[in-house]
């Protein structure tokens, strides 16, 4: 019992600490614990641009999360609640691990992009993105993509609300 | 706050629902829910066998999940605990889809497969394998496999305790 309240505390205490934050400097602090968050789909090796010829790097797995509050509202209502983050965490394919013969699993872990909607930050763009995959260690905060590298693709081709919901059955099916 | 003591409550109720339930004839019921257990990993494609000449099949996404508290368990001891479940949840995949131009998502869901650990009820080779896939529609029941089915392939290549924990980051990972 005394164990299931400490659980449930520290639920109360997520939902806070599941909120954006941000720095002095106006950067998004890296999400933690995300991996606690509901979970909504995965792909491989999705890519905005035409295939390259003669690329050899292995494809990248994602996985998307987002917080356990926002998700129970977005099924609720059909609408992401303003602080709604979604994390996308990469992971470099592996394969032929034994036993498999075929197909690829998820092998090194690269690091995490961010999508928040933040309407007192961001009041006309609503969304925003971030990438906190650094150079060997991931950073501790991110600045914000300028518009035109995220948002306006996500705007453009997202069902719902700048968010790929077409890519995460968890988000789609009703 | 009266909702968050209802989230409390469910949560102690599904700790209980998250066992391995059987129906009289011993069949194991399809889990429920478990899209709400903790998502360990996602893999596409992965088979045991060499793959075939001329299969055109898109390659099928799983994703796995575990009940919470037993990641809770193996996250303590690296042990699984006695009734832990392990549902891998089946997707054909897609692609093409705007704005995507390469890669492969989670499209048409196909249904769920369910590794169980029941010291009683398999005193001898304590985990157990189930595929609730029916034609069409889901199966209620299932009837676990023959131990050269699945099993044993699992207990010669699994790097804990019958479970592929290689494939899985979030179990894998320290």
């Amino acid at each position: 019992m005394r164990l299931f309240l400490l659980l449930c505390a520290s639920l109360l205490l997520a939902d806070e600490t599941n909120k954006p934050r941000y720095a002095a400097n106006g950067e998004m602090l890296i999400p933690v614990d995300y991996r606690q968050w509901q979970f909504v789909g995965s792909n491989m090796g999705i890519g905005y641009t035409e295939p390259t010829a003669g690329n050899t790097r292995p494809p990248t797995f994602k996985n998307i999360y987002i917080q356990p509050d926002a998700f129970r509202a977005f099924k609720a209502n059909g609408k992401f609640p303003d602080k709604t983050v979604l994390v996308m965490e990469v992971f470099a394919s592996g394969e032929k691990a034994s036993p498999a013969k075929t197909g690829r699993f998820e092998e090194k872990f690269l690091g995490i992009e961010a999508a928040v909607k933040d309407e007192s930050k961001f009041p006309e763009e609503k969304w925003a993105y971030y990438n906190f995959i650094g150079s060997g260690k991931a950073l501790d905060s991110a600045k914000a993509f300028p518009k035109e590298s995220c948002w306006s693709c996500h705007n453009e081709h997202a069902t719902v609300d700048n968010v790929f919901v077409q890519f995460y059955p968890v988000l789609r099916d009703k």
